[in-house]
């Protein structure tokens, strides 16, 4: 077999290869990191690169457009080298997808801007010393054993559970037998001084591991959200408390449709199940190899893995069939999960660490929003919240302390930067905010970054202000105006943001109409639900004490914005708080107390869930609701106002 | 390769193998029965076959002396023929030894003998009727599933769980990932009517597996009792609670070491941990294959294991290295053995069908012990009881329902038939009891099958008649006498109790000096312990109220002549009762009864272990004992009275 150089752009770095060693292969060997979520099956589409020089043999893919061909676009999973090569990388197909969010907050701390994500972080804090006790997923505990004499002559295991018990209450304690196998050896050798890592599963106290000497110190888990478009995953400190790190992907599970519903379809389909389980378990190794390379820690030194994410997730992520979440009437397989070890479902951390997932309420309300209301602390007061998670389905609650009804709405994931033609994450580069100034537009984007496209916030930003400044009517057309460029293709108007010129990937950033209606309908869904919900629970809209609001829609969320387009309910703007993203809380929350935790269960016990498909009085609300900001100004009596509508 | 037709006798079968099968294959083959307890690894030397006809290659094994090599004898395992053959497979080599204790127990009916075993059984039911809640290690219900609505519409996992929970107080359950993932099309395929088996895990209870339909009639457990000498298994129905077949094996472990310590150290040398491990598991595979198949069910049948044996059995049941129970201060690695599957320790059963261990009380008083203690019921009187089991490791416990102390002595394995040159277990064929009438010996074998050796009920007759007709003296010496006849080989002499032709082995059966000083120094260990537990519990012989044996040394044990020979006290006979094998009795009582099971667990926490080899006073007192029926005869009054010494 013939070798070849390959050498890639824009780093001018090299690697000899064979000639049938594929692209992808040889720039993960040389160190860059291309995004791949179908494990270079060229399915996914993601891999791709340019072409600059060099022969090569490639197979045809529908995800490469012919524009792209033309230009020398290929997959990178499905083409060899012939000859020596120069190939670009682009931004878009680099692993800078899994983005570290830490640095994008210092980012934004540095850059002055507001961090209601760091906000988050610290009132945790706050809120865990006032509510709830530090009781980890898994703890490690030092034991220094009293070592075995003819007077005190128990055997080896039920020594080390004494030591546990000692001024703990642990009524059943479990302990595997490879860990029994190794135990006489290992308590010897380590002069009866040693580090128990114990679990905690469902009500069990089980030894996990046991190792030589004092570790106590050296405790970590990873808290996952399981977003239908975005996982973020935490690498938390479980001793000392503190996040060490975060990372965050989209979910690769997105080419096989955008929303939980196709997905279900699509899991039906043969092998379907396995592809879907498949790329999300290997997006989350991904991030937790990451986290735990920057940290200079090893996959085994992860012990416990906490993770919230809403049911069909839940399933897809350990390989159960969702099917019946959609069929009538709609029951999921399994709403409060047993603890498990995350190996079981192909988690490459330490062989014997555990997977806690947050329990969900039915078909479309999961354990993102469980860990939502925990975070929101709702569940802890007189007054009356609601809490709406502006993710890709769009979940609605309505309660206090006693009791919760719950619903969720197809809000697709507009919010999240999907299925917009410009639309990113709230990562860097993104855009947060739209404002119009001196009659021109004036934009702002996470870390002052070149701007790469457009995030939730913005979308929601922009929308008020070509609302306020007539560039769109009230049914979401676009108008001819004199504040910014309209441009039109196939009949389809857009308003362009950045050109080309301006952005970071040379692509124009732009809304246009089909955008806009994407929005409207998200938020149209979004409000129905709150309506529905105030309804049932015999509530008005003035009843509401605090509007919670989370989704990773970008860390500067515009109240004013959001009711201008009738997205949230008129109300005084101090009444609501954005949360940011609350399943990744949650979560966190909920690894570092098992009192956290059994409070999640129990608000998902005390919570009903409403389904809207066979509701009534759905079809005809969420059809008055298409319009900006309602058909029924009235409701909307600020907006009414301010934009003399 | 060349094929061969090899002809088995007497059954005259043939097979026809190539010419590389070894003889032992070949067997298997045509149905032969050998056993080999080693795996045909040509350790064991235990499948001897004579070659009557034919040529053939076969490798020479300290295992087959000059003689038997001269007769024609082989290792089956070792060799493969070089023509067609003629092969005898005697008596001994056959795998009867896995043999079936039911059919034993009809046979003694049929022959109107006593049948000690049977009575147990009775005596059982009436006990658990009595004392025990039935409540099996796996319990199959029938679930009769309401199917969800949108009014009721909890997840599958909670809807079984919720049904499971109707009328039962069960605070912690738990189902595994894999029973989750079958369950959704399960549910619906079969109407939402299951059946579960639920397995009780140490406090949690455990859906162990969901079945279409109902097949709560069905549930089968294995109650086994490993004996350093015997291995011996009862196929339960969980239901009915009837023993449906039992069926024993010698413990293959015997040829690495007679008693526990030779084991330990056995399993201290490279792989001697892993071949322990690996022969006794083959039995327990072999003899749990050959009840479900005599019963028409399948291992996947068998959903819980319930194991009794001593603390060393038990860690080598389950490949735990046993070796700092015979170093000081003698800890074992687990005595509370936490319920795992069963497969974990290479038991073949139902996949996810559990195994529990009766707990152990230290390193030489076990599970076994516990089992015993519980069959007797000692453990529910204020009245102080001995318990003594007469197995190769001789315990003896003393107590009541308050408290228990209890030691082990190294009695060896000759009240099991082990260690004596024509001993057997208490089988079919066995000699049981030996008298003299009218000046001549006459022995009476199990079944009134032709004699085939001697088992341990039988020799403690033969020497207490020995003595009292002045056979041999009180050192255990053989003198010449006029009532039978003594030879001589090597300076040895023995008592010919059936000769060569009478014998089903066409070997002779006899008691040689070698043998009695075993049995001297057996019931010495055992007596000493009872001596000294007595004098550490600062109770004297006649406030024993009653004395239970245990123990499978044949169903005629003469509590008579076991005094003379100074076994046993010398109390009334009246406040003896022989149990039998109790460590199976326990397990079967426990695998019935999760109660009895709790019971166990008590009954072990309450019991002191009293190390006897740092016992100053042991050596003294078991000197003394070295005598018949002991050195001081008038601690045997009734001994001195009716044998005029």
């Amino acid at each position: 077999m013939k070798e070849f150089k390959v050498r890639f752009l824009p780093e001018k770095r090299s690697i000899s290869v064979d000639s049938g060693t594929d692209i992808l292969t040889a720039a993960i060997k040389s160190g860059i990191h291309i995004y791949n979520s179908c494990g270079g099956e060229g399915v996914c589409g993601r891999c791709k690169v340019v072409i600059k020089k060099g022969k090569y043999i490639t197979e045809h893919s529908g995800r490469v457009s012919e524009k792209e061909r033309k230009k020398g676009y290929v997959l990178a999973c499905r083409t060899t080298p012939q000859s020596d090569m120069e190939i670009l990388v682009p931004e878009e197909s680099r692993l800078g997808d899994i983005e570290v969010l830490t640095e994008e907050a210092k980012a934004k701390r540095l850059a002055g801007l507001y961090t209601p994500a760091e906000k988050i972080e610290e009132e945790h804090y706050k809120a865990e010393a006032r509510l709830f006790r530090h009781g980890p997923l898994s703890t490690k505990l030092f034991l220094k054993l009293s070592p075995p004499s003819l007077d005190d002559n128990c055997g080896d295991v039920e020594r080390v559970f004494r030591e546990i018990r000692k001024g703990r209450n642990i009524p059943v304690m479990q302990m595997g037998l490879a860990n029994i196998k190794k135990l006489p050896r290992l308590l010897r050798e380590s002069s009866w001084a040693v580090t128990v890592t114990l679990g905690n599963r469902n009500g069990t106290a089980e030894v996990v591991l046991i190792e030589p000497g004092d570790h106590s110190g050296k405790n970590f888990g990873v808290a996952l959200d399981i977003g239908t478009t975005t996982i973020v995953a935490y690498l938390v400190d479980l001793k000392s408390q503190k996040v060490l790190a975060a990372r965050a992907s989209y979910n690769p599970q997105v080419d096989f449709g955008e929303d939980v519903i196709s997905r279900i379809v699509y899991a039906g389909e043969a092998a379907g199940l396995e592809k879907l389980h498949h790329v999300v378990i290997d997006t989350i190794n991904v991030l937790i190899y990451s986290l735990t390379k920057e940290q200079g820690l090893t996959l085994d030194d992860i012990t416990a893995i906490m993770c919230a994410g809403n049911t069909t997730m839940t399933h897809l992520l350990l390989k159960i069939n969702p099917a019946y979440i959609r069929k009538d009437p709609y029951v999921p397989a399994v709403n409060f999960m047993p603890v498990i070890r995350a190996g079981e479902a192909g988690i490459k951390v330490h062989p014997r660490g555990l997977l806690s997932c947050l329990p969900s309420i039915g078909s479309y309300v999961g354990g993102d929003i469980v860990g939502g209301v925990l975070a929101s602390g709702m569940d802890n007061t007189e007054a009356i919240s609601l809490f709406i998670d502006l993710g890709t389905n769009g979940e609605v609650v309505i309660g206090n302390k006693e009791y919760f009804i719950a619903c969720s709405t197809s809000a697709g994931p507009c919010f999240e930067g999907g299925g917009l033609s410009s639309g990113i994450r709230a990562m860097k580069g993104a855009i947060q905010k739209v404002s119009i100034k001196d009659n021109a537009l004036a934009v702002e984007t996470i870390g002052n970054a070149r701007p790469k496209g457009i995030c939730g916030s913005g979308v929601i930003d922009a929308l008020s202000a070509f609302l306020q400044y007539g560039i769109i009517d009230r049914a979401g057309k676009i108008k001819d105006n004199k504040i910014c460029r309209v441009k039109e293709a196939d009949g389809v108007k857009r308003v362009v943001l950045v050109d080309k010129k301006a952005s970071a990937t040379g692509r124009e950033i732009a809304i246009d109409e089909n955008d806009i209606k994407n929005v409207i309908n998200s938020k149209g869904a979004i409000y129905t639900g709150i309506d529905i919900l105030l309804k049932e629970s015999g509530y008005k809209r003035h009843d509401l004490k605090h509007v919670y609001i989370a989704g990773g829609l970008g860390t500067a969320l515009n109240i004013r914005s959001s009711i201008n387009i009738g997205l949230l309910p008129d109300l005084a703007e101090e009444k609501f708080e954005f949360l940011g993203n609350t399943s990744i809380a949650g979560a966190r929350t909920c690894i570092l107390s098992s009192e956290a935790t059994d409070k999640a269960w129990s608000i998902a016990e005390k919570m009903t869930y409403l389904d809207l498909s066979t509701n009534a009085s759905f079809m005809n609300n969420y059809s008055a609701a298409l319009f900006l900001p309602h058909t029924d100004i009235d409701l909307f009596p600020s907006v009414k106002k301010a934009l003399h509508f």
